[in-house]
């Protein structure tokens, strides 16, 4: 595939991801009486993972996340010269889907967004259930290593071929069941980005810190997976 | 295999996603205090997909919604003279199913198609959550769009084999996750067109954006889809 | 495999079945405030399936229910001289797990066999929605119609291999999204008998119906499945 | 792999299951209004097998579980000599995640360990239905025997290759979906010590119960499944 080929690709599958994950948030979550609640945004955002990596894991490898990107470059799996435009089509996804989001919850004549926000990641007064900022960047940390941990192990070359994106999906379904009510849970400065630019205010001034922890966490992965007992193999997809 | 047989095919296999998805929301969706609320109806429109496809896709390629037919054959994937027979079937499967879901609502001396309604797409005074008729047709759109890159990516030939049906169900139930209160979430007018004709009024007038959202979404995907990474590779069982 | 190793699969498979899935009906559906639901239920009776299907399907073929048995065989997947040892099993299965049940949730100080029962199926009066006899009989003749179907093209020779248990487990979770406020769905003369003859009654007596409607649309799939598509294709692990 | 490296993975995968199930318990389960409720609680459990089996089966085979580790002895698939530095490990992996949980937790104001706890098993007053110590023996007999049956039958070599870590992930899930109001559910030993330890007071005095009825139910299920239909293959992974 071209560069320009991958590029379109992550715009298009972070923008699912940052649509698929936030909308279901703010569209669903507390409808009245039969919200689908955490349960059903976390299973959203595993999904959207999911059905982009069957779609366009053999276009550009399904990153759709500035961590993995970096994670998968330290696990020796991804080329450093792809790093930055595989980062930018990721914000530039995330940022759009954002704004259509938008533009799509203000159809509904009830919705405020200094009120309903945009599903903006944060901690202490932004987090969902007050926690403090060392907790937020703690889980963060936490569980982006174990993200691509899972991702580096279900993508190695003597892992059973075809299930990574289930594996890699559901992982991050699993990350949102523990999480949300801890930072409404990144573990992606994409994903992160998107809803703070439209939001403005608090969410973008804590913004710096789901840029860090998860990028932080993602390395550590890429290190220790080496030891455990990575192989090297490649990642189905990124070598095309 | 023949005409016959993949048009039964279709015509079983879109009873099978109305009356299932529209059948867990009529009945089970808000059950007193139990009830499977949105995100039990999400699953349920999944999984009729992630079922038939499994046990026809071998026969039909289970399209089960003219959109899918439409964007198949932009992307290169579906021969246009079979086209006709098989909205055909699709949309008589839809109404049979509608009718067959109205009869068993009503062995609950409690329902009253007036008040409770079969599940009908719509917008505005008849979006779930008051969505004006723009966000319909703007996530409807946006929708298909993704619905049909999921189904191009996951059947194309460098996918891995066999997956594709789960992730074009958990597609579908990922959308409904989205979507479901701004339009009660169509994406497939035959879907739209069985309710619609049962419970006339409303949702039978609105019924065009039915067909011409989703359809539009899903011509907008197979064009993209070749742009992006498509290889033309034939969709299984479709070729038979 | 021998016919007692068939047999002795088909008891522990379903009692696997009416234990997990009458089980979390019974124990945890409506426990306070996070009561997994009839969403939670429908997601255990699946997952039963799915879970004994990767597990004794190259024992015994898995079928844990008379209809499935009686389904296969009319499809031409099952030779007739098992099909009584196979219901036998089933039924002693069922029966078996219906009395554990019984026993452990007498380990609750507030558990009144009278008052909660053990999730017994049922129509009339004892339809969890107040449905009637006659929709109650058509949705159990209808979704297990489709049950076989499902079961008949999964397993299919064409369809893709290793996947069967997924679809057909997720099939029975989808099933009972949609039926549990009608008959407390049943498709299974097995798991229906278990709880009727440990609670007696009403449950009891309504039996007979939990037999024919489910036996009737599996033997209708059977023949149906034939014109469809059928390439009357071994089931994987019934020839052993 | 060397021995350093299987107890690394035991260690790391351990403390997933219990971070992860513990922690959507202790964080998400009872959200105000969304809250992910016990049926989250159980797909997060199953969550944190599916994603480790797919990412370090092919390293440790990914076991997290004494009674996993001695049930698949019993079953003649992995060596005696390696039963203490598996089952160190896996303890060891339960009681850190526990002690990070705890960190995080108190990042809330409003947590209180001796209110909120830390999801420790437990019976009679201590279990969350009030069941007595004899059904809660009994059911962690019971489901942990159904566990090992299903990982000794899914990971057989005439079983479909590649899907054992959704069929024992999946069980797990519905393992909890049964059982949570009864012992909060263990099925595993080293879940139960990590945040009993950290709890003290009656949990920790209960863990006895949960260390024999986990064990007893998987030596059973080894014995059982010899008899039904092992044909005594290696489990993927553990002979590496």
């Amino acid at each position: 595939m071209t560069t320009v080929q991958k590029s379109l690709a992550e715009f298009l599958g972070t923008f699912w991801l940052v649509f698929g994950g936030c909308g279901s948030a703010v569209i669903s979550a507390a409808f009245p009486e039969v919200g689908i609640g955490l349960l059903g945004v976390s299973l959203a955002f595993g999904l959207t993972v999911v059905t982009m990596a069957y779609a366009i894991g053999h276009i550009s490898g399904c990153h759709l996340n500035p961590a993995v990107t970096v994670g998968l470059w330290v696990g020796g799996r991804f080329p450093a010269n792809e790093i930055p435009v595989y980062i930018i089509a990721q914000v530039f996804g995330a940022i759009a889907a954002a704004a259509a989001l938008y533009w799509i919850a203000s159809g509904n004549p009830e919705f405020d967004l200094a009120v309903n926000g945009l599903a903006a990641n944060g901690f202490g007064d932004k987090s969902p259930g007050g926690y403090a900022m060392g907790a937020g960047i703690a889980i963060e940390v936490l569980l982006t290593f174990f993200f691509l941990l899972i991702i580096l192990g279900a993508t190695d070359g003597r892992a059973p071929v075809g299930f990574a994106p289930l594996a890699i999906g559901l992982g991050l379904t699993l990350i949102h069941l523990i999480s949300i009510p801890v930072t409404n849970t990144s573990v992606n400065p994409a994903r992160s980005t998107g809803p703070a630019l439209i939001e403005g205010g608090i969410a973008l001034s804590q913004l710096w810190v789901f840029w860090i922890a998860p990028i932080g966490g993602a390395i550590l992965a890429g290190i220790v997976y080496k030891i455990v007992g990575g192989s090297g193999q490649d990642i189905v997809g990124t070598e095309g």
